[in-house]
């Protein structure tokens, strides 16, 4: 089965049928609507072979798709029937989530995504939990996204940015019980050093999460998947 | 089935056999050993019928047992054979992760007790994560810890410890994309009015919890209770 892992950030959408499959990627903006996206995917990907499809969106997602719009795109998300759009089975996580489980080896791991904004999942023995980290305090009235967002490097300069990495990731490491933590996006070729436990993602990241996506997943969001309640470490 | 729970805290130890069962507790000190205290509940629970037990202990656990000293008992809490001396089958799980399962409703749930430390557990679609959100940054170089555990009531005042959880409560519930909020342990009856999207735990929630954890759990820490990934929302 050929999967279409389709990433959507706030900067550019990728594409990949990973593999060896063929890429694309084009930019995204403040405004795009799910139709003007899907339409340049569909024209992307008319030649491509492919069964299914994954779709990493950057705002929440409920069973039937994204619930609230996304910060950085246009609107029109909510409700959007992406399967009909695309023709083929369509999965959607969250973004970050999409990127987590193409990085994740073992135990408990933090994935934090330094893009546009500040993604956030935990993942645990089969359970990938989504965060919105960037609402956490910091420094009295602010928030980790003021600091670690994308803009805080144009403002406070990448040393200052970089210093707020090193000071809050071994904290959220022990706030979270991660075993290590994976910092992704494109902002985390600005960091010279990593924080310890802290490793850094591969740009496939997502491609490889939205093969799993469909390899080993049953189906996302799926309450029933698991009759009993489970704790995890 | 009759299930003896024991939520062991940093002030007392708590026994029950829930639905109509007996009851018992006892204080607990900073030097308390696993020894002292099964040697206590065995005396506290002669007399009582029950056939498994459901434990909440103060720190982090494994499949095995704990897995880290607890910061307000005795030592020599790793490796104790808990079902060797109670004499009947043992389930084990962080105290935050009893009491939150016993207060679950439905969707996803952040718990927070407010007891001698700060405990915390994100329950979601039957998983339950324990959390340490007491390392999270507060105030500059400060945590939540220092600003929520018992001794800052003592420090700083009942409504500056209050207006602390009003200020952190919404950030925590919007960063774990929560849908409601629920404050336990013995402190939050001193808080007069509560957070929005917020509840009390009741007094009873780690004794609902234990016999949950024999009702409706596989088995705790089971990494093979699921042959799949799950994406929860």
């Amino acid at each position: 089965m050929h999967v279409l892992v389709i990433d959507i950030g706030g900067s550019h959408v990728k594409l990949a049928v990973p593999g060896g499959g063929p890429r694309a990627r084009f930019d995204s903006s403040p405004t795009m609507t799910p139709d003007e996206a899907m339409s340049r995917i569909r024209a992307e990907t008319a030649e491509w072979t492919y069964d299914v499809v994954s779709l990493g969106f950057p705002g929440r997602v409920g069973p039937t798709g994204p619930t609230d719009e996304p910060g950085n795109l246009g609107s029109g998300w909510v409700g959007f029937d992406f399967t009909a759009a695309l023709g083929h089975p369509v999965r959607i996580v969250n973004d970050a989530v999409l990127q987590a489980l193409g990085a994740y080896q073992d135990r408990r791991m933090l994935f934090l995504g330094l893009g546009t904004g500040l993604g956030a999942a935990l993942v645990t023995e089969r359970v990938a939990v989504p965060l919105e980290l960037g609402e956490l305090p910091y420094d009295g009235d602010g928030t980790l996204m003021d600091r670690l967002g994308h803009h805080a490097i144009a403002r406070d300069g990448v040393e200052s940015w970089a210093a707020v990495i090193h000071d809050v990731v071994p904290r959220l490491q022990r706030a979270f019980l991660a075993d290590y933590v994976v910092l992704g996006g494109g902002n985390v070729a600005r960091l010279d050093r990593l924080p310890p436990h802290t490793a850094r993602g591969n740009n496939d990241d997502a491609m490889h999460g939205g093969v799993l996506l469909w390899r080993e997943i049953v189906e996302p969001h799926d309450r029933d998947a698991s009759p009993f309640w489970r704790v995890v470490e």
